[in-house]
């Protein structure tokens, strides 16, 4: 079995309800990947960094994700991000040419409201990655699976497509 | 993208409480796997057969299995299973040396008492099929992927490990 | 037992998430109301009015409570209401004086997101009621209950409390 | 508002799924009233005693309960209850004719499978119990409320009625 690193960037996979002023806000820290991995009854490395909406995610932040997958001992990663912007920083991650393999995935529903498609999302990444050996940047996505070019997220039918 | 067939034969996968008697039953439909499916935005073609707990699956319901997957059009497979026997019907399903690719899994607490585990197992199954290109029988079950002599059930941690 | 009318105008108690814009919507129908009703193995009569968060009820939706109250022929009433501006609707309706027995009740959380504040909110205002046998205006939340002048919203706490 | 007592003897209210050997035990502690209490955003005084699903209750344990209340400070109660003979332990307590009010709740489904039939039952009792004068013994189930002698469950239907 492979070795990977989940790095989790925040997005609506890591949104919780704050009912003090009724808003949904990114949880600062990996908890809820933690809970899937805990109820999932298995264990991976986790690295928590950037924590935002995707919508917010900046160059600089995109930098700091390339830089910890270049300078990180592992070869295979999981990242946890927005879907506003995944196919951008998948772009921006296969533009570096990095000889790793990485898999963004994310939800379209915090799993802190409905757990199904974050967790199923996270774990149909992470049994992707198992078996791809081919260097470069994927998506796994709503039970559809590919390179970063191949998945796209419709935005009218609300979920990611293959095409 | 690869076509695949997912199999539902039962198991603690499917267990639904049934508050007149107070048990937990498996419940004779795809229901379940249906709304994982729906839940996770996406669609795969369903069959239900067997529908048992495990342990009360015979070599007749092991020999309707293969008969389906053998006469089936699709060559790549995912198979609910209960957890108890799962390493028996991989064996019996991997005697018969079939040209397609098996995955089977399922869940220690079923989907409708608590959903991450099943729908993680069954998503990072269908993750792991997606690229798997070697004829075969292999578990995913709780984060551990691998032949079926590989994964085994620990039933005093209560979950699979690769060994 | 009384007969009584649940009247549900909106509020967080019936808000869900929307994946398309990523927002919280209050639902236009009675449905969160009735699945708590079904899940609590059990009957009453459903109207609903309004539908909208509570910041955005004008002086013209308390006149339609009212009037609905008014011309009604029960005599018992669970008002489900958001909880921004419940003291406020609470006072109209006291100022009525109106021989009916009205408790209003809501939610922290959306039942959407966790069933268990908003479904205990609702229970525990038709619980107070069956025995609650003065005229007047009553709120229950948060396991505390009594007169609209007695239960308050603590911004602070993000509950109600009485004082 | 009225001082009450909530009393946690065991019942399905209080089963959990124990993935090792796949059965339903009842929690040896109060930690599913605590939890619920929690998310209700408030709290109560909970005393935990027997610990037994209600068809293993011995006329010891009834004994337990009634010396636990005689000896309570507390003149208010809520006793939580398997539901298979919340009747006879009622009847039980009736019998010694105590001066005090006595609510018992319980549940059809387990809290920890589906939260909102638990929670609702012990949320309504408690709100009955804050207005109910006369002393006596309860039963809050299922939306019906009433004299012990006037709420029975119907096995049938698999839930409480009133008659």
């Amino acid at each position: 079995m492979k070795k990977l690193l989940i790095i989790n960037t925040g997005g609506t996979f890591n949104k919780q309800y704050n009912p003090i002023d009724g808003t949904l806000d990114v949880i600062q820290d990996s908890s809820i990947v933690d809970t899937i991995l805990k109820k999932w009854l298995c264990e991976f490395e986790v690295l928590n960094i950037i924590g935002k909406d995707s919508l917010d995610m900046t160059t600089q932040d995109r930098m700091e994700l390339l830089a910890t997958i270049n300078m990180s001992d592992y070869d295979d990663f999981i990242v946890i991000h927005g879907t506003d912007t995944m196919e951008l920083t998948a772009e921006y991650l296969a533009d570096a040419e990095i000889e790793k393999r990485i898999v963004l995935t994310g939800a379209m529903v915090p799993y802190s409201i409905d757990p199904t498609e974050a967790a199923a999302n996270m774990a149909s990444a992470i049994g992707y990655l198992q078996r791809q050996d081919n260097d470069g940047v994927y998506i796994a996505m709503n039970g559809v699976f590919g390179n970063y070019t191949k998945v796209k997220k419709d935005r009218v039918k609300g979920k990611f497509i293959y095409r």
